[in-house]
């Protein structure tokens, strides 16, 4: 999943330190295969998965729109090129001042999970748009969903009604079936909630108008994943299943499946060595780690390629760690990583798949060591 | 543990947005009582807790030395005031061209575990002085202690032979035993495997200097923890007991010990709201969480003390996230946190225990946030 382009990018400029490389061409190839696989969809780009400015203006350019979590995405979008229009402040979870800040750039789509955030919507965004998202239960994603947001379907009713009686626009439901979710079925479970909110408000005379399909369309680690077309007919198929002939407006928010196969981590190998002589695992720390960049590493959930200039010769079990003073900061330990044998201290290595949820993790000075750098070409 | 210094300034400066506020009269304090209670230990403080120029200026001037993870670290504790012989460069995962430099800088004492890093400190920092970490089981540490760093007693003795064969001094030996360490006894075990390191290589000719007792010292949290001066009884009598009267030069580093006290973050309650309409188990979602500074919420390893304007009322069970929208924000779910049933949206609620790894674990922009902010008065 290393371009050309980005193996030119990395042998001409030869950048120290780790770093990540996005290649834009494949976040053009990778919208194109949201718009075609899903042509009836609105696309927001889950701006927090990689924010850079030139994914943003890129995307902003070929008319994708914007999921955003803060006031800062929201002006990130817009000084992309994003008009508000085009722009969902997604996050269950803002200060009321921020709406309203929001709300003064233009935003009029907002996202609820309880009557306590319609109130405070109706407070300072009179008359705007909110969806409201309803729980799923995550199963078949690879990044561990919570319980963090959503409700369950009946209170959904309650909050849109409410959102309703205050004089906002009740404007559809959303869900999130889980990052990396490779069980297509999971969008018919979630659009049979969505059916039933619809349907409970429709005999009140309170009628949806959307609903919010949100992202979870994985990118391809180590395994293979289902490509875009099939998640569009999955999805398609229990659209129609579940609201017939009167399949409301859609939205889908690719993050990971939008820039994760774009990026590569250059990484350096800082030290191998064993614990104990007669070890038979080897320890690989890298100059990158779950402090640096490599947070979805948290519990062995995400589980890199990772190419190196002796692949194809012998290979061995490794435990995976990062270059900081932490106990924690360990990749791959429980199933270690097999790696090749003839891998050496210096060498540097490619992790693939890196394009989202990386740099913005990364902490801001842990140990000493600077911010994950990127490079978009 | 807010000291009237902090909330003064908090009631003064009224600084928006999550913030931590430490008291440098804390970290004062703290370090004597470890010269106190330590007084033939030399004391080197842990740069990674908290590398904030001001805690470093202060330590400087009161005569600390410097354990430090990177060559930013190494600058750090420079321009803070600190002279080259006061800072020992502890990570044992080093990119050779970073020895280089910190040895340019004037550094002369490193950590190793393993012949490989003996020989890069060998080929670029000739005759430095270097201790090898041996593992412990970290058994009693609140904060996981992985294999990550060290190695068993017995290839200790070859690392060391090894660099003394390479031109290095074989200076010492050093532990950790874990983060938090609440079990006195830990550091008993711990000298026990450096004094049988320290007794092997003497039958060879080859007199070790040091022991590196490392750091593990706890802050309090939501339980008591001895206090500095029975650390230094246990420690003073685990020394007595292995070394008899030939007790070598010890170190100590306090990281979470030094600075976890001193600080406190205060944040506001951004929403409280439940799943559905008949959960006993509100969700309080705060203004700071897992990727803002609260990482070592990890697996809810530490449980921070929070103080609300309503304590003494009664409480009820929360489930306690952050304002992310990644679902694997959350602090606090397994086991859920008492807080007043009077808590409301918008109330300022205080962390304490958060002098230490918070500032820098902090992610560089998830979401849209900024980094976690910082006052030290």
């Amino acid at each position: 999943m290393a371009t050309q382009r980005i193996l030119d990018f990395l042998a001409t400029r030869r950048p120290t330190g780790p770093c990540l490389v996005v290649d834009l061409d494949v976040v053009r190839d990778n919208f194109r295969a949201f718009e075609k696989a899903l042509p009836d969809s609105k696309i927001y780009y889950a701006v927090k998965a990689n924010p850079a400015p030139e994914i943003l203006r890129l995307l902003a350019a070929m008319g994708s729109s914007f999921d955003t979590a803060s006031v800062a995405e929201v002006e990130m979008a817009m000084d992309a090129g994003a008009p508000a229009d085009r722009i969902s402040f997604g996050n269950t979870i803002k200060k009321e001042r921020d709406i309203a800040r929001a709300y003064q750039l233009g935003i009029r789509l907002f996202a609820v999970d309880c009557v306590e955030e319609v109130e405070k919507i109706a407070r300072v965004a009179p008359g705007a748009r909110v969806f409201c998202r309803v729980l799923t239960d995550g199963e078949g994603a690879e990044w561990p969903l919570s319980r963090k947001f959503g409700c369950v379907p009946a209170m959904a009713v309650d909050v849109l009604r409410h959102a309703k009686g205050l004089g906002l626009d009740a404007y559809g439901v959303s869900f999130h079936v889980g990052s990396q979710q490779t069980d297509l079925t999971a969008w018919d479970r979630a659009l049979a909630d969505a059916k039933t909110v619809f349907a409970t408000l429709a005999d009140e005379g309170i009628v949806l108008k959307m609903v919010n399909m949100g992202g979870g369309f994985p990118t391809r680690y180590l395994r293979d994943v289902p490509a875009a077309q099939a998640y569009g007919q999955a999805i398609f198929s229990a659209l129609r299943k579940h609201f017939g002939n009167a399949i409301p407006e859609t939205i889908i928010e690719p993050g990971r499946g939008m820039v994760g196969n774009a990026g590569v981590i250059k990484s350096e190998v800082v030290l191998i060595s064993k614990k104990a002589a007669n070890d038979n695992v080897r320890w690989v720390f890298l100059d990158i780690g779950k402090f640096g960049g490599l947070a979805e590493t948290m519990d062995e959930a995400i589980r890199y390629p990772i190419v190196t200039a002796h692949d194809g010769t012998e290979t061995a079990p490794c435990v995976l760690a990062g270059p900081t003073c932490d106990s924690a900061d360990v990749m791959y330990e429980k199933t270690p990583y097999p790696l090749p044998l003839s891998l050496t201290i210096g060498d540097e290595v490619l992790i693939e798949g890196t394009g989202a949820y990386t740099t913005t993790y990364s902490a801001v000075a842990f140990n000493g060591f600077e911010p994950l750098r990127s490079y978009v070409i």
